[in-house]
């Protein structure tokens, strides 16, 4: 396709997301603060390592870093290219996105708050799946790129509405976390198998993504590899719950989940993965999840 | 196989459940209190209407009733084959499950507890879990009947560990329930279109049998079918929390939700499927799940 | 005195608040958006109705609205006095607080947010409760006035330390009152007499100012007077949490609390004394705190 | 007066409490398993130290021990004079009064659960708070051998009422401690001078016995003196908690905060006073109540 993509932030998602551009778009820009990553992504995959100002020439132009925050520093004094889309795979805020969408139409710039799922192994196979929100018309152009990168690419509705989906993912699976910890801290405190058990509820109603995943993957084998950071889990739970605020709503659950991912996040390292938030659980009753 | 089969309780589960033992058992006695409906079984099916008195001569002697009350008002009066075991796929009490199978050894009885999981369909398939505790011995020697109508079958551990690991499940269960709810509220609160989310959450991993199964087939329908009632719920979060509280454990998430299980029963008629729950939470958003 | 005192605002409080500032002032300003009550304000008691331009030229301004929103909307257009001291008695935002001090200040104007407790009955018998913030010399020069009102006038800290202690003041209430909703709930169930209990554990370490006050003269009577309403209660739970939030703190029973608030004012109607959020656990009980 | 009073079990409360018996009972015998405690009580109030068997000849017999377990442990073996009174003082449980009763019924002795609180202070003074379960019969013939160690005598119930208010009590102590910790930590991270805050609180609507008593005189000056240990509130507020699970109500803020302070105390030593709970807040925030 003629269409000029960008991508900026090559980070361990964005990295292997952009690889897949190439195969789609004659020109691929890539941009990334530390700049040797950039131009070994070049090398890598054929895609051409850029200064920040020409990358925003394209008329698609993805981004991937840590927060919103960094997102909207970013944007800040640069001069993008009237007409383009910027579609921001970050998790990031929902009242950011509104507030970056709505400066940036001034500009005839539209913003697609577009996070993903599907981890590095996703990225690794395009077969992500995208949450976007965001006009119809900025989605439509925009899909082919995501096509590229991605297998499951939904439209949910206007801007915010991409992170707030991807937020209340993360919290659900938070909720999901600690019920697990809970549930399975019960069971072994009560003499039963841990795996046979898991094995059980794995085929019956009680399971759900950290059941079938994370409990075997990361806890019971005690490995918890440094994915996805605790901190992030406490930063996404929290966007969640503002969420909750700003609309009055009252939900015990996540609300709860939010205080006891802060205090296992406050008494971790952090470089901890997310995980390891069970590990206060098990300082609580001295049961190991193994 | 010579080994003598009883089904002793022939409710939704029961009936079908007992219907794949004559394509291995020679001898299959089926008992039901409304004895009409063990008589039907037998045409239908080839097993034996016959007497209680008779039912409990058999080797391996199955039960499936509403609570482990009824299992032990019915074992009461009975003189059980010696050398007999005991199969109780009710979803029942631990503490109730180790008085039985003390008390049924006493007599050279095995008690097993096995309650199973996979609903009408998965008996109707022979594709049940059962979830087994008791001795190691009892739980080979009725392996076979076991796997004549379940798919998975785990020995989970010691007398209780069976009801443990089904309590736990349906806890989680209702955890992941009420996480649900909260989330999509929130995000319908914001505009969001839920079915699209629901098929990004269901391909990330904020997943879980509730917004696989549940959220689409029975509350964004608005269809709520009763299958399992939101009182039965109610008991097993019960017996859940009680695991929990005879352990000493400190188990926020789920003792939080037994309460909201608990208040939501308490709202609904009788009659209710458990899935009914989140009306008490569209009670306070004004915001019906659909 | 010959310093010039105004009180913006006379509604139940302000209306009794006012009438002491002629005892030690000279020239006292009322003003109200209804005017008739400033008129009729200046009759009995001896101060001086003015134009709203005429009130914020004297040297301590009051003022006593219902939301801190309320506040920012009438200072936005005024041309306030340089060198005056604004105290805002409103039960307000402290980032509010922050954001207007920092404003008037560039105007030579300081701003001491400033909240009462004591209710009506205080507010007629200057016995109030002042939690005021800001600088220690505003307070200092704003204390006689304060003084005339109120009986314990303390400064605890910078701008927005006294909204701050006035929400998490109401949070704590919200606590007590959910907490012995809860509890006599349960002493009724187990067919305790509610009014013995209450004079045990008023005079035990359980009691608190809702069971002392609270339960035995708006529930246990079953009067519900309306004298601060539910959804005040629940906007200032939401400012508590807000607080939380900000400093990304652990409060799992603040969290709780603010949701069952939540959900209790958006079952009542909107003119429900705060006291009635026990009618969501009656609902859930069937049982009557009476 | 002729009637015979025993005291059995002279802890620090029970120690205090027997000694203002002989000012109004000729005959008083006390026991206690340490028995040189006994005659140390014998020779400095003038009650008789006797044997156990002696002790249970008494026409009114109070008990004072750690848990209804102990008591009922004692009770065995005993010949019991018929005819006779037993006040329990323990923090108990409800379902024990309740079945000691029934059995002690049998053998024409009475039973009351009787509670009491004012702490070693108020058991010195004989200004203690009685709350009694059982027969009104007995508890007239009992009453002025209570009023000679309290001030606040009531009759809240039948068997079993009396532990049921103390255990409400106190865990409606343990939700108020919870809240201030919360509520003084959110303060402090927004730089209140808690000490400022604290006066306010305490003429405000939020404040407890435990802003009044226990955060001043135990955590503020960081002594944590123990008087009353946090297993013991742990059992206490377990005890609460099986109450609610009895009647099947929904408690959420009761049932969080049993778990936070089960948690707690398993991150404690065995001898921290109840109060030291909120180290575990301090931990998730680093912030200290000081």
């Amino acid at each position: 396709m003629n269409t000029t993509v960008a991508f900026i932030g090559l980070g361990a998602m964005g990295y292997r997301m952009a690889a897949h551009l190439p195969q789609h778009f004659d020109t691929v820009y890539v941009w990334n603060r530390n700049f040797e990553k950039a131009k070994q992504h070049a090398t890598a995959f054929g895609t051409q390592a850029v200064a920040l100002e020409q990358a925003v020439q394209a008329d698609i132009i993805f981004s991937c870093l840590p927060t919103s925050q960094d997102v909207d520093d970013l944007i800040q004094g640069l001069k993008i290219k009237s007409g383009a889309i910027w579609v921001d795979c970050t998790s990031g805020v929902p009242d950011a996105a509104r507030q970056q969408a709505l400066q940036l139409k001034q500009l005839d710039i539209e913003f697609l708050d577009a996070p993903v799922s599907g981890q590095t192994i996703g990225a690794e196979n395009a077969t992500l799946t995208f949450m976007v929100g965001g006009s119809n018309d900025a989605f439509q152009r925009a899909l082919p790129a995501m096509q590229a990168m991605g297998k499951l690419i939904k439209h949910v509705g206007d801007s915010g509405a991409g992170f707030a989906v991807k937020a209340v993912n993360n919290m659900m699976m938070a909720v999901h976390l600690c019920a697990a910890a809970e549930g399975f801290t019960t069971l072994k405190a009560h003499g039963v198998n841990l795996h046979e058990a898991l094995d059980c509820i794995n085929a019956s109603s009680g399971k759900s993504g950290v059941t079938e995943s994370i409990l075997p993957q990361r806890i019971l084998n005690r490995s918890f590899p440094l994915t996805f950071g605790l901190p992030l889990l406490a930063k996404d739970t929290g966007i969640a719950i503002d969420l909750v605020r700003e609309a009055k709503l009252s939900t015990p659950i996540l609300g709860l989940t939010q205080s006891l991912i802060q205090a296992a996040n406050s008494l971790a390292t952090p470089d901890s993965d997310f995980s390891t938030a069970v590990k206060m659980y098990e300082s609580w009753s001295k049961i190991t999840l193994d």
